[in-house]
């Protein structure tokens, strides 16, 4: 017997039994779904369908429901179709008529959309706190190593000296960003659909501002339609989750290939890397490449939920349920790679020497032809210039340091004795002294602005 | 001759040029150039590099590019990579030395993010203007359709009677939302990456707050890897036209069934149709079809942004130069769809007739079972208890209003006389006044609420 | 300790044994793994690697792992990294040394790739046979419904009328084609990858031809780099579930539309409905619906696969660890939408009387036009004039097939008293004879080459 | 005035034509739309419906349109909706009621399916000659770079020494499979859908066999509703092409590294790499980069079209034109992508010096764990022993190879004289003589088959 098959000839087949519900995942918004039915009975109440009483066994047996949950004594029969369902039955089971009374003025729709609202806020609240951890960890590393010069890359190719910590500081304002999306995605989530019923409003005119109030929820759903049918929040808590998931790959792209013998940038804690099943010698950087792949899940997951809402018609169509697990994996993968990536970032060692080593006199060509530009060359000649100085030291493997003035002065005779003051790799840090630029005062500034943005939380 | 070549032994091949050249479509970004080139020209006059008659001549030259572009005067060559370095040739073929002057402190890196957010900020502010005007068409239609009471669907199964106009009204809200994406979006843009240089800050301390005041932006970038960099921006105004397509999706399905001859609820407008090369009765919703169709592309256009974006490392990869194509499509293609919903919506008639007559006794179901709640009986049991009413309806083929109180009385004796008055269609909407519900009252409220939230713009 | 870390000073953190962990979701391989290590030991033994008794000890201590598996009696250690290094723990404990030896000369990523190229072989099969089962569905429909002439939809407005019997075998063609995609994607995963070692080939010449025939492989790797890297045959066997996915969701939307009230084709069975928890009327077709949402699923794990891998160099990094979880969730989604699909459309009710009450006779339109061809008309002129008959009968509101000869000769002079003879459904149905068209004569071949299609497999 | 407009009471809204008409694209089906409709001509002079004599004109005239098109003389008409609609208007104005004549007994849902599979089938064709064009730059490679041992890595870690020509053939065979999978997509998209109608087959029996034949379709649809509503074999077009997209895209990677100065075992030839606007030293590998990047848009063109189709009920629905643009985006794009790469590869040169100097001896550790294993002991803890001797090497900074037999045997006493005979690059290789391993003998065979395979084309 379903709780709602009065109208039907034929009990279901079990396979659809089987294809049809939900338990098997959807018991993940157990703590949401008895939170959303005590408030629920509180509200009844306080319209007389439930006495001061019942209303009062019927949330002593919610919350008795949750405990034994927790405790792993529920089974669920593989005729619970679902969370709301399976809690329905055991409560009638528990306290019969009055369990009975719960469902009153109110439907699955609106029940499991505010379920999963609340499930959403929490969780992305977690996922708020996560990131968090992980600028921290970025901070200590921009304060740690705040003494290291290294090769900016683009196109993997070095492109001008950096300070490590500005690279740090790059992942730290991207976070910050994704930590905003995450906030609109929160608040997108922040409005209460409960008292919608299956599509038309409850035909019990229950205190929605005063459940909105228990269930934390800052707003109430202004139309019912919309707010059993809609589903625009979970693709901005998946949007949101993919954003992050891109954000951490990209780092950890660069991660890899920093801890690679050829560069040698850094090596991996040995507690966040794995050996070989074949090759005694191997040490690799599983965790950051795990990292980088399940930015795909999360790329998945959000065109998985975008291709089954689209078309799908008002108000409500089972295709919805299909709403639940790219979710549920969604942020809960996206929280463990937070706490990985935290980890190894704090764990990681810089190889200062080598990364010293690798700095190469090209890069301070940018510089020589800035240098041209302050003696009054257009920017666009002064670049060809240092050009052609270039294809000669390669054309003649020489060290672009190596360069005396007099040979400088073949190319442009712009070029005098201070040129040779260039070549020094602290005075082209400071020579990017603007802000957000790579010079020490620039990283610094950044870096109490990074604390100030993590204080607020 | 590259503007970059001076390093080189060898030309491009004219297939890598092909392969390679962006002006194809970065053209789209002449405007945001220009502004952008202005902005830093000025910017150089005030550190010196430009006289005040160089940053003049550079401006008016920059201006009269412009308008040449417009007026359709300028042919890109084949040779122009993009339309940054194009502008710059033009430049240096009319006013010289000075033209060379003006990359001086930048690069494309910081330049294309400059520009690309310029775009954005632009082109959601159409949308966002857009995404009104198809609001104000169903406020107009909530307002025109208030006296018709429709079938309500969930599962394309007639539900519970609801307002033709409170259909219309979840559409609205659902919009709602989706402008606070785009605003998000615009937010989210709205900082000057100009100043980055390459990667590593520009070696040229220009006055950044300055360049970002002139150019509108509220705010500037902390970090210049991260300026250079992310694109994290980008996928945010692709998530929101994804968003906004789903939602216009899931509308259109809905009005293409009841387009349909077996519905028969509108019509669309003739103007918004087309027939058949073949069938000549044939009329087509065609535009519905395509605003459904077209939201494929919004989902595939993040996708494909998104795995682009996944997985390259930092600061700057050409990989980035794939984030133009989908952002110019999905913009102007959501502005199309918003457009001709917005007309479509605004020019649709409602077959009144036939959607009163399509209104099914079952309709009233719940309220039934609502009445038996409010005589005492838990809702559970209600439900089966109408559930057998409506069976023996369904056997016996006989309408659920033709049924006499005695008959009722069989399956329940919680029924009374009065529950005869249940099988009103005024009645069974009114019984929805709760707040967010079909009732009249709530619908005007909503109406009202709408109309508010227009007034903020 | 590890089987791995002979190297390392520093066991792993546990949060990184939880994050990088995979034989939550690989045990499923369990099969595979212990076929792919039963044939390996005995190419080792082939080598002398083993003895003779010590392969029979491997074998029959793999084989009783299998055992104990399928009876629930294993539980794995949160320490068991995988599949592979779970049964080679639980091996070296039952058997010792001769265990220890089982991985001799191959590595987890030739291991791997096996295990998931067999998997992928088993479970195709597993589809191909639902499909079977699927189209025997739609065939039998066909025969069983060959007398029902319905309206042909296209853009959901009537067009022509077909047969019924030629709607369901439209389906049983595509999913012909649905199969061939299932067994190019078979094929592609029938390359045995064993012998490849970790990257280089194995260290020990083991007999790769013969593994390949005792794995039931058609042929063997050519290139060691490529068996461990590749994952191509991945992506075709989601490709194929995506594209079954995609055939299905289109078909579902239809049977959902159908049986709607208000086009009342066909009536699910009870069996494969459900109900609605507030609304004791609602009989909802959920199993067509689901089927239709499932298909984001499938659309997800394609991208998500995809994404995961774009970009991911050779040989192997443990990105590639990623490729299970949708491909497990995909094919075993598939099926049971498939299995549900066949008993849905085996069950479900044609209402043949409100079909035949459906037909318009402006579905009449086509064969007026091409009358008017066969008297000697263009089409294109014949077409407007039935234009304007259309017109002049929706203007006057009158039946198409009420309009005179005389009122036709209005049109056209052209129209004789033959054309009468048009208005007939089984006329119109008989003008399609042509191969592929809807007469009868078509219909009743095509079925005969279903059956003959299905009597090859 | 339309073709289709006689029951019209207004015209379409100019935004509407906007909108829905899609000539500005699929202007590119116009050879393919002439052949069609030449072979059209031809098979209504068959049943009667033209005299030769017209059949004659009609075909002259396509022919001459399409020779006017290549001339760049046909402008399109805003009022033109498609290349159908267009064709025939020209063609009625060139040659009057003959050309009137042309749509008789066809549909534009046949004709631009039919167009759409003659595309496919041509454009697969050039791809798979540009991927047979590439796979021969590999062989050319791997015969050039036979002499050359590199490290062969796994997570960007030193693994195992292989030869390089083993890498670049590597890539041929995935190559291979490739081009298997665009067979197969041609071989899907290889059957004539011409005489299905708008969705019920023709009216007039034309002989669709000889259509078949004289358009080069192997076959003919059995099902006119399949016929016009399915478009998988457009997924398996997109599909191919991302599945090529990913392939190139993981090598680009892999050779985006290699020509690091870090790594420095590559260097890309100038005419296949840029430089940039600031820093005048740089030489990027762009190619390599947007080869990388443009895979991102192959996965998303396949799921824009799957997530346009998915839900979309039969026949015909306008949704399904949005089936060109991905099309034709994927198609020329990946075209252009394998040219580049062919081109690539074969222009770029190996820095042979820098790949030796980089080998490290710890790549012989798996062959110190294999020779334990020859000489009795289990490979698991041969790995143990020998994962212990790297820990011993990187305590104390030694290198594997200046270890002594003595030291060697304080760690297990089956190390005799002969192991020193392991550290040799030529030796490790040799080790590796298993058929698709590294070894000499086995690649030269595998080079030996590749040709052979390009002898087939």
């Amino acid at each position: 017997m379903k709780m709602w098959d009065g109208r039907f000839a034929k009990p279901s087949d079990s396979l659809m039994e089987q294809f049809h519900n939900s338990i098997s995942f959807d018991q993940t918004l157990i703590d949401e779904d008895i939170a959303c039915s005590t408030a629920w009975a509180g509200a009844l109440e306080r319209i007389g369908i439930f006495t001061r009483k019942e209303a009062a066994t019927v949330t002593a047996a919610l919350a008795a429901i949750g405990k034994d949950y927790r405790k792993g004594k529920i089974t669920f029969s593989p005729h619970d179709e679902d969370i709301h369902m399976a809690i329905e039955r055991m409560l009638v089971e528990r306290v019969g008529e009055a369990g009975a009374r719960l469902h009153t003025g109110r439907s699955r729709n609106d029940q499991t959309a505010t379920d999963l609202r609340l499930f959403i806020k929490k969780r992305l609240l977690d996922l708020h706190n996560e990131v968090i951890e992980l600028q921290q960890a970025l901070v200590y590393r921009a304060e740690t190593d705040l003494d290291v010069i290294m090769p900016g890359f683009t196109h993997l190719q070095q492109a001008q000296p950096i300070l490590l910590s500005h690279y740090w500081l790059s992942f730290f304002f991207l976070l910050d960003r994704d930590k905003k999306r995450i906030g609109n995605a929160s608040v997108a989530a922040d409005t209460l659909p409960l008292g919608s019923g299956a599509i038309a409003g409850s035909g019990f005119d229950v205190d929605r501002a005063g459940l909105a109030e228990t269930l934390g929820f800052t707003d109430i759903s202004d139309n019912s339609i919309d707010a059993v049918a809609s589903r625009d929040y979970v693709l901005d808590a998946l949007a949101a989750c993919a954003s992050l998931g891109v954000s951490m790959s990209r780092y950890a792209e660069d991660l890899i290939i920093f801890s690679s013998r050829e560069f040698g940038f850094i090596e991996i804690d040995d507690a966040w890397s794995t050996g070989s099943s074949m090759m005694p010698q191997k040490k690799n950087p599983d965790s950051l490449e795990l990292i980088r792949g399940k930015c795909g899940r999360f790329i998945g997951n959000y065109t998985r939920m975008a291709a089954t809402l689209k078309g799908v018609g008002l108000a409500y169509y089972k295709d919805l349920q299909e709403d639940k697990e790219p979710l549920f994996d969604s942020v809960s993968q996206t929280e463990i790679v937070l706490r990985v990536f935290t980890r190894v970032i704090a764990t990681l060692s810089v190889r200062r020497k080598r990364i010293a080593d690798d700095l190469h006199p090209f890069l301070f060509a940018t510089d020589l032809a800035d240098y041209l530009v302050r003696k009054g060359a257009p920017f666009r000649k002064a670049h060809r210039t240092v050009g052609r100085i270039i294809g000669h030291c390669l054309e003649r493997n020489i060290a672009l340091t190596s360069i005396s003035v007099d040979e400088l002065r073949g190319f442009s005779d712009l070029f005098c004795d201070d040129a040779m003051k260039l070549f020094s790799w602290e005075g082209a840090i400071a020579a990017r002294s603007i802000c957000g630029g790579t010079g020490r005062g620039s990283v610094k500034a950044q870096i109490s602005k990074a604390k100030k943005l993590l204080r607020k939380g």
